[in-house]
């Protein structure tokens, strides 16, 4: 049996070896790298970005669980496991994955989002192999030992209690719970106290068992690496944990869902005492595959993206009834959110609200000037350049890109797709997704005068 | 008299084009940027690094002035000069400022420290001319209006009590009122709600006229950026407004304190609801010249600069008693402090308080192993090669050093001195500094009974 075992794992890694397709997707110059994918036999993606000039590299795994796969029972789930997988492997303790990347000054972290999860190292360029060899075994070999759950459940609480600290994260959780409501998009990343003191090692196994297949996950490096190197390593350390069983599977399709936000003139408040009210007024936007997305991004950069911005200049730069105030859009496979945050004094929570739906209304009708839609243009298209100076920002790209959509975009074809974005586009996105009653979330010290005035920000 | 004065300053100006002293300080290669400084007659120094394969450009300008340079009455004056810079001078209002930088995707932002303030913009390097018109506008042209003082003065305090609503953050501020008591060192950075309110446009004028001389300057640009145009285009735009007015005026020397920090024993606490008690115990450190302060670098790293460290090991991954804790170092003219920050639930702290002080205390008396001082070398290292990637970084580090040292050191340079660090180096800092008597900052719900067994920690 164990001879008949051994023969078939190494005829199906040949057959195996022989069927991996490996592409160029994007051919590099002027300092833009060149991205490959290659997908193994197993139905393993692994996507690279080549750029010579750099001496770092960012090595990342990418998985296809976020918060919103939860039932409620498992809230929190994802994050939990995220932090388990650094608690020990088959062949490294915990000092011993730290120590790794540690001793060679790099930097390694998760996330974890609503429809994702990201395991990453920085390192120099030298230590990649390195960075490899940590993470694929995070990925493949964690043991997620019941004492171990038991120790990091405490570290787990801290982070909650951390958040509940800081009002102007918090409240990014309300307004989730405002637009989404009791379901799995409406609840927090990391779970309650209630759901994570709930959960067991076992349920967290089962949970790691069934999204972390091969068929679910996206590799992703860039920076001074070599792709057929990269895939060589890769291939053994997944190969070696019986990983790539299957020669036959195929990767998983990027998430389409089918939800709908129907959050219209919804308020909630959580009564704190806090210096300031920290408020999001926002409605539903656009889902992360919508084609209107561009003409989105310079409708928000015009409004709330920057210093220039309306909302900038009216509620900070000409009132100074803020210091913080901007807007942000939010993209899910099926839906998405646009939001207003400010954070302001409890007494002039109402006019900062006011100034804020009065913008919001005036641009869903009137839309933009033509300046301010030619200075989001530029500002989107500088800050795409900008923002892709480091490997760590290159390799979120190209994971989230291969995960989310399944395809990769040359920096090229993003900047023209911005410049492409007409003032009519912008005015018919305005008119639409401003034009939707929106709903309001508030963490503060509000009396119940104030409180039940709220209501007015989105009658 | 026009033309009398005309020619003079004709002459002056071209006199002074003949002794602009420039040198080359760190000769470029294999990606590490060549490092040059020109000082203008008028006492202007302008230092540069040019790295010419990245696409983007940082430009900053640095002030030798910090909240250390008020009097209680003036406390967050420079701070409030910072804000007061963005809006508005003789050619620009605010909106042109921000919309000039927005337009082309840039960043602009400043910082505030105790003994310094940074102006900075990033951008593509094709719009560095920009940005370097701009900032330059800034710090010689701005108008401090009353009308911009009276609006601005209400972010102001929108951020101090954002502030107040980030525990975390705060208790950094109490840790230093902790240490250095009521004077410059130990006021915030911000200033007070009673003294932001008390500041009037005409003592804020005087405190820039004072302090944004250009002999009290150091301007730094890094990236792909020719250092003699920089020099040109600066110069030109120093000239104009009438800031090069002497030309023998000689740079100011970095500064020189003689302060010696005598805290022993201290606890400070701010009762509030939180969910954390978010704790500082810590002591006197190293001033930023001090020679072992690459000792201590080391030390501090090992001790709680990264998830291998000691305190991470021992809190969190040991025992899950917070998510957050790490230690950190903070270095001025003439001393310094130590620090050891944690989050943890109020029941909690005591535990967390007794792991922290007696680490602190075996790691004087028996000080760190081999392979924690090696792994620490390493790890300062690498991050201190990966920090330099983008050219905010490079910009930061050869500004500071210029306005803070005086000098520059190579990357080259910096590694050796980190290697050169022996086990013998670092138990010596260990027992001076980490034998030194504690004092402890505390803001959370903590009880009376609890909060009298907090001199515990630092008995």
């Amino acid at each position: 049996m164990t001879s008949r075992s051994a023969t078939a794992t190494a005829r199906t890694s040949s057959e195996a070896r022989a069927v991996a397709r490996t592409q160029t997707l994007i051919k590099g110059e002027h300092g833009i790298g060149t991205v490959r994918r290659t997908t193994l036999p197993g139905g393993l993606r692994i996507v690279t970005e080549t750029l010579p000039s750099v001496r770092s590299a960012t090595f990342g795994i990418w998985a296809h669980v976020g918060s919103r796969d939860e039932t409620p029972a498992l809230n929190g789930a994802t994050h939990y496991l995220e932090h388990l997988l650094f608690k020990g492997t088959r062949k490294r303790s915990a000092l011993d994955i730290s120590s790794a990347i540690d001793a060679v000054g790099g930097e390694m972290n998760a996330f974890t989002a609503k429809e994702y999860t990201c395991y990453y190292a920085r390192v120099l360029d030298t230590d990649l192999p390195l960075a490899i060899d940590v993470v694929c075994d995070m990925l493949t070999g964690s043991l997620i030992q019941e004492e171990d759950v038991d120790v990091e459940r405490g570290a787990i609480l801290e982070e909650i209690a951390m958040t509940e600290d800081d009002p102007g994260d918090c409240v990014h959780d309300l307004f989730a719970h405002t637009m989404f409501g009791d379901n799995a998009l409406g609840r927090p990343v990391l779970g309650t106290v209630d759901t994570v003191n709930a959960l067991t090692a076992d349920r967290i196994r089962r949970f790691y068992r069934k999204h972390y297949d091969p068929t679910h996950l996206v590799v992703a490096a860039a920076g001074n690496v070599d792709h057929n190197k990269v895939v060589r390593q890769v291939r053994a350390a997944f190969e070696k944990s019986g990983a790539l069983k299957d020669p036959a599977a195929q990767p998983l399709a990027p998430r389409a869902g089918r939800r709908t936000v129907r959050a219209a003139g919804r308020v909630e408040l959580i009564g704190r005492k806090t210096e300031q009210a920290h408020v999001i007024l926002g409605m539903p936007g656009l889902a992360r595959t919508d084609e209107r997305r561009w003409a989105m991004g310079v409708l928000n950069t015009a409004l709330g993206g920057g210093m220039s911005s309306r909302l900038f200049q009216e509620v900070r730069e000409k009132r100074g009834l803020a210091y913080s105030v901007y807007s942000y859009t939010s993209g899910f496979a099926d839906c998405g959110l646009f939001g207003v945050y400010a954070g302001c004094r409890p007494s002039q929570v109402h006019d900062v609200l006011k100034i804020c739906r009065d913008e919001l209304d005036h641009v869903a009708e009137h839309g933009l000037t033509d300046d301010e839609i030619g200075r989001a243009v530029g500002q989107l298209q500088g800050s795409t350049v900008l923002g892709l100076e480091d490997t760590g920002a290159l390799m979120n790209r190209i994971g989230k890109s291969e995960l989310c959509w399944g395809e990769q975009m040359s920096v090229d074809d993003m900047l023209a797709r911005i410049a492409s974005v007409t003032p009519d586009d912008v005015r018919a996105v305005a008119r639409d997704v401003l034009g939707r009653r929106p709903s309001l979330s508030v963490i503060g010290p509000l009396k119940d005068k104030q409180a039940s005035r709220l209501h007015d920000a989105v009658a």
